[in-house]
């Protein structure tokens, strides 16, 4: 977790396209899942011989039998007990079942899902990785998706159309489908730089929150990389973008990323520590930080995109630390959807994201055990020396007494866009982070008040 | 920490009326510090000399001038450094300008308004204590709260209206006055049993959460205590009513509670760890909680309390942390809003409160930072051992696989009620716990999204 983030300029370019990587095919169909009759099976398959496979599973304790499942393979396939990589020859994906809190009926279930893909693709049972999403606590209607497995597996294609498709069935309340891909140049083994793609595909809006929360993601790339490197690639990218990601403060029991690499680029094998691994890492950290930014802007209800970005901070963990306290703070979404440009609620957050010290708790008369659940490591600030800018406007400076004079009508007119950017510099040191989150609405309480068990 | 909470049927009988204790005058007025001309300045003053006083402060970074000069205070008048407890003669409240992020500037404005306010009373300004509310990074206009502490001095009375008075001038946006009291029995000197008040006041909707937030409490007794036993019976009172309540997962700068014992009761002094400081250890927990639940009630825009009983944890601290965990979330708010007796969120927010293990969070792929934010101490959770009730209704047991069919109408119609209550028996050990909150409303974010900083 040392690797320090990218900085904007040596962050790989991304568009947000479909672009299906060599070594894979996919498609979706919709089996019936979903009482929508929108596609809801998509499968992927490696096409030369089982992916190196990393993923990050939610954190919640009732992860969901996809997620054991999916971790369990993993560590079967690579010795390794965590269950963080191995290889992978398919993912299946169903979305409105979650197939969670289903106890051991759901597990079985999801076992037979692994058979039902192995035997349409002939692969490897235990080198299938699974995803699902949708209602908690119901049973996988398993007659509708072995039809849907059977759908798929017979058309299953290498076209960018294929993997929208699949990008599509990923999809529940998600308003738009959320691709994201770049390309980038890593040597072959005489050293010319050749071609390789990296394309992330995405779900997730509401209960998205640091650590995940129904979020599913799977990013491919042709590049020829060992699983466990490509888990440490994969995992200070999520710390970086999809820990840094609050829609309402939930977690769920099902978030997953995969990353799959089919190693038929052509390139040199990748080693840990090399310059095409840094490569290759920013590259996963630009497609997962691009879908992270898609995801908060469609939160459920969202009608804008806030980012925080914390500078000058102690150290990168700190600066996230503020970043994310500032997305998530109800009170500066709900500013956020009003317009308002309202620093206090902004220091407040800042000031809530950091437990000063021991004694300050001590002090403030808190129990140890609510001084943990405040965040076991306490950040440090200082009021005197924060800036805080919203929208471009410089608002508070600490040094200068606290609040500036400022154009509120301009800041509010400034407000009025689709991204709304909150700057926050610590004055401490050379710590920087991000973080992603939208604006608490009317929409979000309809939405959610309304959706059926 | 270690004493257990009281059970329901040894908590003392709470009513909602303002008996101000012997020992204390009060009062209050409009001097226009809000705009709206409602009552925004109040004095507590102890009348038969300086009263025993403890504290507990937010724990925000940007704690305000009150906050601070209060600490201060208590800490020069005990010799004490943590500023939790020592001697009291006076409370100044203003509402409608919290004195926050207002740099030096605010302190000497604070200070300022201790000199007026010793001068008004007769007392010592070290043994002034501060409360304060309102717009964050506003001046005091301390010309209107100097007519304003002379004119309430003029007018101090000892009977319950003037208690009630300054319940009523701590209101922000609170649609009720909060004001809870118990009477308990204590020993004289000679053993004979003599009754003693303990009475509280308090404000506060929006911005509540665990460890206290733009909230604000005083408690009166008569009890005969010394600071520091007061202060060792008040922390954990409130790690078990105010830090479990929580609003919109918002803290604030200006969070206090303070409990002031004016010692003319006639009975004998309260010795640490006797039955005595249990008896009044339990009057102050209960008055406490009727408060805490009554600003749960009262939160923006709620229509409704949510409480969450945590029972058969590993301890009670489990306990507190998964019933918070419930009442925090916001698609449990968002469902209680709706009467959707949804019990996979609940399961999702027990979840989500619990890490199950540090080698559940290293394959989730979680940093060591994330992980700590999560919350420092893991608890434990067996999703098969888990039980959910919701308004009476037994919806999950895990011990039989999960959901468990129910009467999904009845249920709804069970929810439609001033109060939900959620029980959640973890299936481990005796540790309990409970946690009010309220449900997610559109007013919420109308309110929030229209306020002006």
């Amino acid at each position: 977790m040392a690797v320090s983030s990218p900085s904007a300029m040596d962050r790989p370019a991304v568009e947000r396209r479909a672009a299906l990587p060599p070594g894979f095919q996919a498609g979706a169909v919709a089996a019936g899942i979903k009482a929508s009759g929108r596609p809801d099976v998509a499968l992927i398959l490696a096409t030369s011989g089982p992916a190196a496979a990393a993923a990050v599973f939610t954190p919640n304790a009732f992860a969901a039998a996809p997620v054991r499942l999916s971790r369990s393979n993993l560590a079967v396939t690579s010795d390794d007990p965590r269950g963080g990589f191995g290889f992978a020859s398919a993912v299946v994906s169903t979305s409105g079942c979650a197939n969670a809190a289903t106890g051991a009926a759901g597990d079985r279930d999801q076992a037979e899902v692994g058979r039902m893909v192995a035997e349409a693709l002939g692969v490897d049972e235990l080198r299938v990785l699974h995803l699902s999403t949708g209602i908690i606590g119901a049973r996988l209607p398993l007659d509708r998706v072995a039809v849907g497995i059977d759908a798929v597996a017979q058309n299953l294609r290498d076209d960018d159309a294929a993997l929208e498709a699949t990008a599509e069935a990923l999809r529940t309340t998600d308003s738009v489908t959320k691709i994201a891909t770049t390309s980038i140049a890593l040597p072959a083994e005489d050293g010319e730089p050749m071609p390789v793609t990296v394309t992330g595909i995405a779900k997730g809006v509401g209960m998205i929150h640091p650590n995940m929360a129904t979020m599913l993601s799977v990013i491919l790339t042709d590049a020829p990389v060992a699983p466990e490197v490509l888990w440490d690639l994969l995992r200070p990218a999520a710390a970086r973008t999809w820990n840094q990601l609050s829609v309402d403060g939930d977690t769920s029991t099902n978030d997953t990323v995969f990353v799959l690499a089919s190693g038929v680029a052509g390139t040199a094998p990748i080693a840990a520590g090399s310059g095409a691994a840094v490569t290759l890492g920013a590259a996963i950290e630009a497609v997962a930080r691009d879908l992270a930014r898609q995801q908060a802007a469609d939160g459920e209800g969202a009608t804008i995109l806030i980012t925080a970005i914390a500078t000058e901070a102690v150290d990168d963990i700190d600066a996230r630390a503020v970043a994310r306290a500032v997305v998530s703070s109800s009170l500066v979404k709900a500013a956020a959807h009003g317009k308002d440009p309202n620093w206090g609620r902004i220091a407040g957050a800042v000031g809530n994201a950091v437990t000063a010290s021991a004694a300050v708790l001590e002090a403030a008369g808190l129990a140890p055990d609510v001084a943990a659940t405040r965040g076991g490591r306490p950040a440090t600030i200082d009021p005197d020396r924060l800036r805080v800018s919203i929208a471009g406007h410089p608002v508070f400076d600490g040094a200068q007494g606290g609040p500036l004079t400022f154009d509120r009508a301009a800041a509010r007119a400034a407000m009025d866009a689709p991204e709304l950017v909150i700057e926050l510099d610590l004055g401490l040191g050379d710590g920087t982070g991000e973080a992603f989150g939208c604006d608490l609405t009317e929409a979000y309480v309809i939405e959610n008040s309304e959706y059926t068990t």
